[in-house]
């Protein structure tokens, strides 16, 4: 993996940049749908393409448990049995078993926990996290962290931070793929301190980029974006970096602002489910009976595969339970997000982007 | 709409024929997926035309329930509102009024009964079914028929067939778009005698094309055979013949055999909803352990949306629960239908359906 940073907007830290796979080359700063069971929900790979989207994110817990790794290293990797034969990045699986397992024990080898499938008794480390993405193949293999809820007593966020570190060493230090690059996490929970104290660890071990776990975890955004700028000060410019599970439209443009590169979130599949369009002019609420007869599409600014189609008929598929209306609306919501990031990218490259920024909060917020 | 009749088998009574219609040409035998409620499950209008679907079927009944006909009308009719571009065939809404709704009650002048979603009291007549299809603009409406069960008491049947041949002429009379063909719809049940008494009484009222309905209903398919072969043989060469509701893959090669051109049926999207996949080894289960690490595509000689997958892959998506399961399984089923339909025709045209048929029902058993 290569990353290249092309330009920067002047007046504010966003980046403009370039990663380099075995699998495609993706402009950041870029967003990733979640595909977390080798699938963004209800989206061929074609359609996907079709959104602009250039990498995915696919979850290894998932993975791992479904069909299992093996079965997907025998079928040539993620690329090959999903279909997406893009740039794949996969998390450790870290922040599902904590966040979806049952019985969870973690010690300094690793994490103990039931399948949340099955029930079955298994076991992460920080080795065994780095096997599982290499038998997966993706391009950016994420390390083992230790993540608590927030809030919690800052003992424990202080201690599961120091851990995470010495997890990242050692998932450093497993060998894996030739093609598959690996970022480390910085944790420290809203502890500016403990965020810089993480940072500085983790760039001593040198990895090719670094992410920025832990947030928008229920938090108020001011305080994400305090932390997020304070962390990211403290990282390398010529490394990527990735703020994880990150977030709505005005959360993005924050982040870009402050030199973020990468992001990933399932906002956009999730509300799509559930009849929830992002657009210039706001959310809308397909189910809202305004829709009913309004022959416009989501957004005329923003080609999608859901263009061609009315609210009407939109708001019609959600009340008559039709699977055809989270197919669109989740095309058009990752459409939209991909239209912003490459909007921002344009902004960026025109110095201008604290103005598009400024642009887009007002359309928003106007409605 | 016009309708020519191109070529005949020799051997058998299978035809090949064109219809031609406002929104575009069919070619005959054809198959038209069911796209109930303004949408064929699963698929978008783009995915739908790359399986080789020239025609689809819309259900009077669900659509003038929600979101309405006049809704329909006002953003421009069935054609602008689902995106599907091409031809439409609406049916009477007899059929679900009898299936579906609730407290129905009949008499010459119409149906009475109670809405299925949300208990309305509605009616259905003649002159109202034609009045819904001529606002929801379909190429092909269909006459409203009196569907009774089978087995019901024979006087029962033979007053039901009479009073749709009523029906079928006050649906003849009633004023509609002049790009609108009507059709009507022999029934009869299981008595020969009550088929070719009706098929006689619709052919001397002169509609541009006949259906055959009420089979496929429970009875073994030997009867439906021979129902249909009797029936078929009472029809004017020179209209098309579109048998309702069937069916199976053998059933669709079994009628065109005795010379029927039109079919719709749910089974390709329904069985692909339940991950069974129609192939020329006959239908796969994709639930069954045996296609856990299948690499191989579901059928190699079937292009479909579904190719470029494994078996595994297919597999992992309906055992997680995956929306693309159902998507691309119903895409494949429906390609895998309409590619039935293409070799018919080559079949047909070259004299040798007889042959072909043979061959198909060979593979199927022989798996």
């Amino acid at each position: 993996m290569h990353f290249e940073l092309l330009a920067t907007d002047g007046h504010t830290a966003a980046r403009r940049g370039r990663l380099t796979t075995a699998h495609g080359t993706v402009e950041t700063p870029a967003f990733m749908p979640v595909g977390t069971q080798g699938t963004v929900k209800g989206l061929t790979p074609q359609m996907l393409r079709e959104t602009g989207t250039q990498m995915i994110l696919a979850n290894t817990y998932h993975l791992a448990l479904r069909p299992g790794e093996e079965v997907i290293e025998k079928l040539g990797g993620l690329q090959r049995f999903t279909g997406w034969n893009g740039p794949i990045l996969t998390d450790s699986g870290g922040f599902q078993v904590f966040s979806l397992a049952d019985q969870v024990r973690v010690s300094e080898r690793g994490v103990v926990f039931r399948s949340h499938i099955d029930g079955a008794r298994l076991e992460l480390t920080p080795e065994r996290a780095m096997e599982i993405q290499a038998a997966l193949g993706s391009d950016i293999a994420m390390v083992l962290d230790h993540v608590v809820a927030l809030p919690s007593p800052p003992d424990q966020i202080v201690e599961a931070c120091r851990r995470s570190v010495r997890w990242a060493e050692r998932c450093r230090d497993v060998a894996g793929p030739p093609h598959q690059a690996r970022f480390a996490i910085v944790q420290g929970g809203l502890d500016v301190d403990l965020r810089l104290w993480c940072s500085r660890e983790l760039v001593s071990l040198r990895f090719p980029g670094y992410a920025i776990g832990g947030l928008s975890v229920g938090e108020p955004p001011q305080e994400m974006y305090a932390v997020l700028r304070d962390t990211v000060s403290a990282l390398p410019a010529d490394r990527p970096r990735y703020l994880m599970g990150v977030g709505r439209p005005e959360d993005l443009l924050e982040a870009i602002g402050h030199g973020v590169d990468m992001f990933d979130c399932v906002l956009p599949t999730r509300n799509g489910r559930n009849a929830l369009a992002f657009t210039d002019a706001g959310p809308i609420k397909l189910r809202n009976a305004c829709y009913a007869d309004d022959p416009r599409p989501l957004d005329e600014t923003c080609p999608s595969p859901a263009s061609s189609f009315s609210r009407a008929f939109l708001r019609h598929l959600f009340l008559a339970k039709e699977m055809l209306g989270p197919i669109l609306v989740s095309a058009h919501n990752v459409a939209y997000y991909q239209k912003l990031m490459r909007d921002s990218r344009e902004a960026i490259e025109a110095g201008r982007f604290a103005e598009f920024r400024e642009e887009k909060r007002r359309r928003w917020h106007e409605g």
